[in-house]
C-alpha cells in the first residue's frame, strides 16, 4: 500500500484524490495546500490530514508525494520531496525556465528517487490505441505527424501573463504528445503565432493561436496546432501518416445520439474540456505510477521527458519571434 | 446515509457493490449469497459483513436491500424486504411467471415499501440523451422505434434452459426500452424467431435470433431485433423516427482511433459486453435509487414497469408459437 | 449498338433517355408518350423522333424497348413488345395484379425475348457492395437482414388511391432488395402498418407506416420498415447481421462537410429523394441491360423476380388486414 | 452554344472532352495534341476535327479553347488563343516561372479576352459548401485553416524532374484553396519538406512530404500538408477554425458499406485519385465556364488567381531551402 501526500488541493489536486483513494494499491494520508482550509476540506473527504508541506515530507510514513500545487514551486517540491526520500509524480511543466529544471532534474538524480512528470495525455485510451498501433508497425515507418489541440475557451489574461505562455503553458503538452507517439525528438522548431482570439492576450506578449512545424534527423516531420478557443469544446486530435497508412485519434464525444431533421443531421460535441475528457486517464496515470514505484517497474514519463517538452516550447518561443527556424537542444 | 444490504455476490452483485460503496450517500453494510464464501470475499473487500439473507432483512439499521440474486428467487425476496421495511432496487426481471410477479407486486404495494427494478439501460446516457430529445419535442411525434439488441455471444445451452426463454431473458430489457423511450405500452406484439445460431438453442425450445413488432393504439410502431451472437461486440442501438425527424443512438467504441491502410479504413470495435458498455449506467442507475429512497423521489424504474416487460415478454412468446398477433393485457 | 423506343416521357423516362443517350452502345431512336408534346420535346433534346407506341414497336430497326409509362400500362407493353421482337426494360411493378403478371411473364417466355425488371436499387453501388461482401463469405452465414426505407414526404393521396398501396407501390423494391441481398424467397410474411403520418391515407385505404418481418426455410428472418415521411431526407440503408458479423449500407449524404458549434456538431442531410441518390445507380442499370442484350448474358433482374416482389407484396397486404402470419407462394 | 478547341488530347484533355460534349451549352470542334493521333481518336468520339493547334486559333468560328497541354506550353497558348480572340480556360499551372506568368498575364489583359485557370477543386461541392458556410459566417470569423492534401502514391522521379517540385506541382492547388477558402492571401510563408517517402526524389533535388504554414495580415494562420503517397487514397480534406465554430470538409468514400467483424469495424476507403475525386468538380468546373463566357459573367477563377499560387509556391520553394520565413509578393 502506498502512502502518500498531496501538495495542492486546487481543482487538480481534488482530481488526484480521487483516484489517489480509490486505487487499491494507495491510500491518501495527508494533504498540504497554501489555503489550509482547502487541504482540511480536501483531507476530510478522503478519512487524510490537513499538513504543512513540511509536516508532509518529513513523515518518514508518507511514501510518495503528489505535486500539485502551482507551477512556481514544482522544481523546488521535486528536489525536497526526492531529497526527503519520497517518489514524486509532479503536474507539468517542471518549471517555466529550462535552466531551473536541469537543475532540479541533476538534484533529483542524485538522491535515486523515482520522479515522474503528469502528462497525462499519455494515458488517455485513444492516443494510447494510436501509438500502440504505430509501435506495432500497423502504418509502417511514421512520416507526418499532426496535432490539433484547441482549448474551449480562453483563461483570464491575468493567468496568461503568469502562465510562462501558450509555447510552455498549454503546447506542452502536445510537445510531449508528439515525443511520445514519434519516440523521437525534433532537431529543430519553426513557430508562428498570432493572438486573433483575444487582442489583450497580444498585449499581454503572448499568442492564443499558433502552429509549429518540427524537424526530425531523419525526415520525419510534425505540426502542431494550438487555439486558445474553439467553442464547440475541448479538440483534441491526433494524426500519424506513415508509409503504409494513416492513424487518427478523433475526439470524444459526449454522447453517441445522433438527430436527423429538416435543419440537417447533428451530433453531440467533443466534451467539454480536460476534466471531461481526460478524467479516464487521470486514473490510468495514477495506476502507472503506483505500479512503477511498488513494482520498481521504470517511470513511464520521466523528468527528463518533462524537461524534453521544455526545452521545445523554449525553441518554439524564440522561432515565433525571430521567424527562423531554431535548432533544440535537449 | 443509506445503510444497504446485498443480496448476491456474484458478477452483477460485485459491479453493485462498488457503485454502492462508491457514492457518498450509501454505505454497504451486509452482504448474503449462497455461497457464504463469495458473500465473504465481497464483504471484506467493502469492510461490509457476510450474513445470511435473514440476518440482513432483519437488521433494523439497514434501509435498503439490493437483490441480485438469481431469477428464481427475486418475488420471493422482494416481498420479504418490503415486509422487513426495507427499500428495494431489484434486478431484472420481477419473475419468469406473470402471475407469480403481479402477485409480489399486490404484496410489495401493501407495505408501502419503495421497489425499483435494475433496468440499467435506461440509465445509458445515450439512451437518456434519446429520450430526452424526443420528450423535448425535437422530432416531433414518435411514430416508428427500432430497437437492436445483440449480444456478442450466446450463453450456455444450461443456462439457456432455465432462462425462461428469449423474450423473458433477453428481450425484457428491449421492452422496458420501448417503454421507456415510447412512454406508452404496446396493444398487440407479433414475433417470429428461429435458432439460426445454434441448433442446440432451438432443440432446449428456444430462439437465438428474433424479431418482434409492436403496435400501439394510436398507431405507433415499434420493432426490437434480437440475436444471441454478434462477433463484433455488444450491439445495442435505439432508432426513433418522428414526423419531424430521427434519433439514433449508436454504439460506444472501446476507443476513438481510425486506422486507413491498403486493407481499407478500421475503426474500433463496439465495447464488448454490458459491464464495459453499462458500468457507468449501473452508477447513475444507483444513485437514482438512493435519491429517490433518501429525498422520497418516485422510483425511476417501478415493479409496474418490470410487469409490463414482462407481460410483453410472455406475448411475444406466445406469438413466436402461434403466429399471430397477441393482444397484451398488463 | 443498341437501338432504343423508351415508351414514357415523364419523369423516370427523362432519367432513361439521359442514360440511353450518354451510352456508348446505345441510342435513343423514338419516344411515345400519351402527351404527344412531351414525347416530342424529350425526342427532340436527343435528336429522337415522337412516335406512337404501335410505331416504336413495329419498327424493325428498334432493338429493344424502355416502357416507362404508368403501372397499368407495363404488362400489356411487356406482352406487345416482345411479342413484336424487342429486348424489354420495364420499370417496377410488373402489374398490380399478381395474376395478370403471371399471365404476362408466360406470354413473354414463349416469345424467348428478353425482359428486365428496373429495380434500379440493385445498381446502387453501396447495396452492391454489401450483396458483393455477403456473397463472399465475408461475415459468414446471413441471418438477420434489416432495410430501413423511407421517402421524405408522402404523394399526394390522388396517387395513394391509384397506386395499389404502401406494399405494392414502395415496399416492392425493398421485397425485391431483401431477395436480391438474401439470395433467397422468404417462406412467410407477417405485416404491421398504420396511417400515423397523414389519417387521409388511412381513410384512403392505406397505410403510411409498415413494418414486415419475413422468414426463410432455414431460419433466415428479415425485416422491413417504411415510412412515407422521414423529413430530413431520403433514408435507405440496409443492414444485414451474419454468423461471422455484420455489414451496413449507410446513406449518402449532401456533402462531406461538419460543422462544430456551440449548437453541437452538424453534417449534410441524405441525398433528398431518389433521383438524387440513385442517379447513377440507372446509368448502371442501363449499362447491364445493354450489356445482356448485346453480349447474350442473363438479365441481371428477370421477369421472375419482379414477380416474386410482387407476390411478397401481396402476402404482406393480406397479413396486415388478417394480423396472421401468411405463407407466400410464388 | 460555345463552340469549343481542345489543346490536349491526355488523360485530362479526355476528361474535359467528355464535359464539353456533355454540357448542353458547348459542343466540341475540334481537337489539337502534339501526338495527332491522340487527337484524332478523342476528336472521331465526340464528331470533332482533329487539327493543328494553328488551325484550332485562326478558325473564327471557334469561341474558346480548352488548354490541357504540357504545363511549358501553358503561357504561350494563353497568350496565342487570347490574341487570336478566344476565350481560355487553362489548366493549372500558369507557368512554372512566376515572371513569365506575369508577363503571360499583362499579354492577355490586353486582348480583354477572359482567361481563367482550372483549378477544379474550387468546384468539388465539399470545399465549396464549407466555403459557402464560411463566407455566409456560420463560424464567424476565419482564424486557422489546415489543408491535408495527400496523393496515393509519387509520381515517376522522371516527371518529378521537370515539374517544378512539389510546391509548385502539387501544393500549388492547395495554395489556391487556401486563397479560395479564405478570401484573403498570405503576406508571409514558412515552409518544410523532406524526401522522406523516397531518397530518389531527393536526389533529384525535390521533397515529398512538406509542411507550410502561412500568416496574414490581420492575424489569420493557414497551414498546408502534402504528401506524394497515402497508401490508402487520395487524402483531400479542409478544415477552418473560426471564433464560432469550426468546418471540416471531410474525404468522399467509395461507398458507404460499413463492415464489423471480429477484425474490428471497416468502412471503404478515399476515392483513389484525382479522376475519381474530382469528375464532378471538373464538370461543374466546365459549366462556370460555360456561363461565364455565354452570359459575361466574371471568371470564378482568375489568371490573377493562378499567378498568386504561383507565387506562393515560389516562396515555399525559398522558405523550405533557407530555413525562414519569406514574405510574399504578388
Amino acid at each position: 500500500m502506498l502512502k502518500v501526500g498531496l501538495l495542492g488541493a486546487g481543482r487538480i489536486g481534488q482530481v488526484h484524490a480521487v483516484n489517489i483513494a480509490g486505487n487499491l494499491r494507495s491510500t491518501l494520508v495527508a494533504v498540504a495546500d497554501v489555503y489550509p482550509e482547502a487541504a482540511e476540506i480536501l483531507a476530510a473527504k478522503y478519512g487524510a490530514e490537513a499538513r504543512s508541506v513540511n509536516d508532509v515530507l518529513n513523515d518518514p510514513d508518507i511514501d510518495a508525494v503528489l505535486i500539485a500545487s502551482s507551477t512556481d514551486t514544482h522544481s523546488d517540491l521535486i528536489e525536497a520531496a526526492t531529497a526527503a526520500g519520497k517518489a514524486v509524480l509532479c503536474e507539468k511543466p517542471v518549471d517555466l525556465s529550462l535552466e531551473r529544471a536541469k537543475a532540479c532534474l541533476e538534484a533529483a538524480a542524485q538522491t535515486g528517487k523515482p520522479v515522474m512528470i503528469g502528462f497525462n495525455r499519455r494515458f488517455d485510451p485513444n492516443f494510447g490505441a494510436l501509438k500502440a498501433a504505430s509501435a506495432a508497425g500497423e502504418i509502417g515507418k511514421a512520416e507526418l505527424l499532426s496535432i490539433t489541440s484547441f482549448d474551449p475557451a480562453p483563461p483570464p489574461v491575468s493567468y496568461i501573463k503568469v502562465s510562462g505562455g501558450l509555447f510552455r503553458d498549454m503546447m506542452i503538452h502536445d510537445f510531449d504528445m508528439a515525443n511520445f507517439v514519434m519516440g523521437d525528438r525534433p532537431v529543430s522548431i519553426r513557430a508562428v503565432g498570432s493572438s486573433i482570439v483575444d487582442p489583450e492576450i497580444g498585449e499581454a506578449g503572448d499568442v492564443d493561436t499558433a502552429v509549429v512545424t518540427m524537424t526530425y534527423a531523419d525526415g520525419k516531420i510534425a505540426v502542431i496546432k494550438n487555439s486558445r478557443r474553439a467553442v464547440y469544446g475541448y479538440d483534441q486530435r491526433v494524426e500519424l501518416l506513415g508509409s503504409e497508412g494513416l492513424l487518427q485519434a478523433e475526439n470524444m464525444l459526449e454522447n453517441t445520439v445522433v438527430k436527423s431533421t429538416t435543419a440537417g443531421v447533428a451530433s453531440a460535441k467533443p466534451t467539454y474540456f480536460f476534466l471531461e475528457r481526460y478524467m479516464p486517464a487521470y486514473a490510468v496515470e495514477w495506476e502507472a505510477f503506483v505500479a512503477a514505484v511498488l513494482d520498481g517497474a521504470p517511470m513511464p514519463v520521466t523528468l527528463e521527458d518533462g524537461i524534453a517538452a521544455l526545452a521545445m516550447a523554449e525553441a518554439a518561443t524564440e522561432s515565433a519571434k525571430s521567424g527562423q527556424a531554431v535548432e533544440v537542444t535537449y
